[in-house]
């Protein structure tokens, strides 16, 4: 009998595992591929190897900018290479996360696991490779894959999601994204360094769901300098060929691409692993969980993409570690309200916390004290074309109550940020911050000066509603 | 009558002026350079654009990993191309400086200034250029300049400070260090990454005073593979040509260099601006304050290096703020246990709080979480050779006491830790936290498994002590 069995080794499942292991319980992994999950494998770790290679090919373009001459006609990207690297990268990655098993800390099981059901002592039983295994508690992270649309024509070989364009050496010259998410913003930033035309159809009245509208907007503006044209409000008719056929309002128009990448979002993975065998609540978007990662069953948890929050694998760690929390019986939730979000574009964004759109919709009164990201010192030196920006939302009892930041770099600026959400921080005591110089969390200071604007009472305009 | 006349307008003055201005005070700011001072014009932005360039210069040296093709014969690094933009960016941030004052803000008096007394009223008299100016309040931002070893030889050609390196095309190919502080070795790092052999004559135990011993021990093995050798315990008895002889622990040795670098400290600017004029109490170090940045006199403040605390730009600022609110009546204080420091060596080094021999020395018990910075998938992502180390160090009260990052990127990383460690937050309250991921600063999640381990008693051992 064991403590705990996790389905499913992404970010959720092999942080619980390591978690729950290294604090004394009996833990059995079920891992129907390998360990690490989309994120590792497929995902997040191989499209940001591939940023990275490109933040350097995007500094030997500008190679004068920092005293170093280049001949640029012996000098080229190779697909080949980068993806080469980005294999090692990956393997690291796998290597670093299967290191940490061993039969201390969880035992753990090659194959596809089903849950068969509970047993009159309230324990689960769970079927792998024709063997069965029986847990106290249960912890499901089967993650989330790629939805698609239903257009006529998506069947077409020019259409493809994110990990067939993050494998391919091809370097397409014109890419049409259906969807305007963060896939498609981080991969547009790629080709279009690489030399590529690209046209981003999205079907709301922004990009880049649930992040502050001007943030978008300005994104948008640096992106179409430089050739990526991002049309918004776009109803997709067909797929024909290299054309994507859609209309705005009313209005017919096409974009061609060598290949069109589909980015609308991911589906929740419930199905092919014995969920239908226990009782649990699902919605809409996954397992419904409380604050404690509990589902409506006793002693079943989920944790990451299964339930539909923040899709990202930083809280899917912490998730994870508040459902093994809970079932050590230590008290702990998950707050979401300090879950940040990064998009590594270029610029790049990062938030954390409430958007002025939704304060002015709750009509909620609340000041916004905006900073250049030319308050950091490290962003001067870094000698930048794009001024950023840092929006500070307080709330009218002086609580920060988001940050919303574009420019380079910035995500490793956002964690300030999501401490000062985290435990409700006043705009006084976030001033009594030594922020560190020159670095881009720097522009935060910038709160010292600023921090005495007035109050504004908030203001509604439906156009910046989102649907 | 002005209500505050500020002398020197470096990072502590100009932002003091910025502060006081935008809250309303009558400021006039004496400046008898250029704004900024040591910090934008000479020492720490000259410096990190140099460190800018060196960063990129590296990346090219290593193109292949990311997945470009240079012909390496065709490409160089050119320290003119180098100075100039070094020069481009000193420029902005004059601008950025000087933009932010207009007459609403301050009056900006470009000439030496020099205290007269105090009259009747307790108000101040400053002259300059032939004018009187009086003034309710007086802050001193006069700054510091480097100190100077009282060696025989030290008069040579060969010998220079950190200026004038940073102004020179020359690219030594020996270099001798004499001091081991962060000058030193920030500048070894780009020199070095330039080709030249270093040496670095320390008189301490150990370099970089009031730094983890670990983390300076693991920075001198990565220095030490690529050429940077590092003697501590020296004592130098001259300099001869191109020689410099010293001993350690009685053995004489000698240390070549074309150019001989001197950073052994600063010291702070007291003289030639009549202090003598006023009754303001001075120690060993510079102008004494209390935390509310008062002087021994009565509305007389200082702030930034010339009252010899952490000699950096980011404490400036908050001293500078501190003051301003004492001004005004508004109840603050800097917490000088929350400043952090930053190294630009590669690999970077971070750290705020208290050290581990600090904590020895005082036998007080305390555990340390120990978390290579491989828990970090952006630093996995940078594929290092070196794997980095981030040492948490919590207190018998579950309080986080201090943080000592070394790896690449960590300044920025650093943040968390300085918020933790200003709101005194138990190492319970930071596992809530949400590290973005990929980020260097996710290295901090690792708490979430490792808090567990016991508390230990200190270790008191002498040899780990400072002089």
């Amino acid at each position: 009998m064991f403590d705990l069995a996790i389905i499913g080794g992404g970010p959720a499942g092999f942080f619980a595992a390591e978690c729950a292991g290294n604090q004394g319980l009996k833990v059995i992994l079920f891992e129907k591929d390998t360990l690490g999950g989309v994120c590792i494998n497929e995902g997040c770790i191989p499209a940001k190897t591939l940023l990275n290679s490109i933040q350097a090919y995007n500094i030997v373009k500008d190679a004068e900018k920092y005293g170093i001459i280049i001949d640029k006609n012996a000098s080229k990207f190779s697909m080949e290479l980068a993806l080469q690297q980005k294999e090692k990268v990956v393997r690291n990655m796998q290597t670093i996360v299967s290191d940490k098993f061993n039969s201390d800390i969880a035992t753990l099981v090659q194959g596809k696991a089903s849950i068969k059901g509970r047993s009159a002592d309230g324990s689960i039983t769970i079927c792998c490779e024709d063997q069965e295994y029986r847990s106290k508690n249960l912890l499901i992270c089967t993650g989330s894959r790629p939805d698609m649309p239903e257009i006529p024509g998506i069947e077409s070989s020019l259409v493809c999601t994110y990990d067939i364009m993050l494998n391919s050496t091809e370097l397409p010259q014109k890419l049409v994204m259906i969807g305007g998410g963060q896939v498609s913003i981080e991969l547009a930033h790629i080709y279009n360094s690489l030399g590529a035309e690209i046209t981003i159809l999205e079907e709301n009245d922004e990009i880049l769901l649930d992040t502050d509208n001007e943030i978008c907007s300005v994104l948008r503006e640096e992106y179409a300098k430089r050739g990526i044209i991002t049309h918004l409000n776009t109803r997709i008719s067909k797929i024909e060929g290299n054309k994507v056929f859609f209309s705005i309002k009313g209005v017919e128009m096409t974009a061609e691409g060598e290949k069109i990448l589909c980015d609308i979002g991911r589906r929740p993975n419930l199905e092919g692993f014995g969920l239908e065998n226990l009782d649990v609540e699902c919605y809409r978007k996954g397992i419904r969980i409380n604050n404690q990662m509990q589902t409506s069953e006793p002693n079943v948890f989920a944790a990451g993409d299964v339930t539909g929050f923040s899709k990202s694998a930083h809280a899917a760690y912490c998730e994870a570690a508040v459902a093994i929390n809970t079932i050590l019986g230590i008290d702990d939730h998950m707050n979401f309200k300090a879950v940040p979000t990064c998009v590594f574009s270029s610029p790049e964004i990062a938030h954390v916390g409430i958007t002025e759109e939704t304060l002015n919709l709750a009509w909620r009164p609340h000041k916004i004290i905006r900073l250049p990201l030319t308050q950091s010192s490290r962003y001067v030196i870094q000698d930048h074309e794009f001024e950023g920006l840092c929006k500070i939302i307080v709330g009218e009892d002086e609580t920060i109550l988001g940050v919303h930041i574009i420019g380079n770099n910035c995500s490793e600026a956002i964690v300030a940020a999501v401490m000062a959400v985290e435990s409700q921080m006043t705009i006084s005591e976030w001033r009594k911050i030594v922020f560190p110089y020159p670095t881009i969390g720097e522009v935060m200071k910038g709160t010292l000066i600023y921090a005495q604007i007035p109050f504004e009472q908030p203001k509604y305009d439906r156009s910046n509603s989102r649907k």
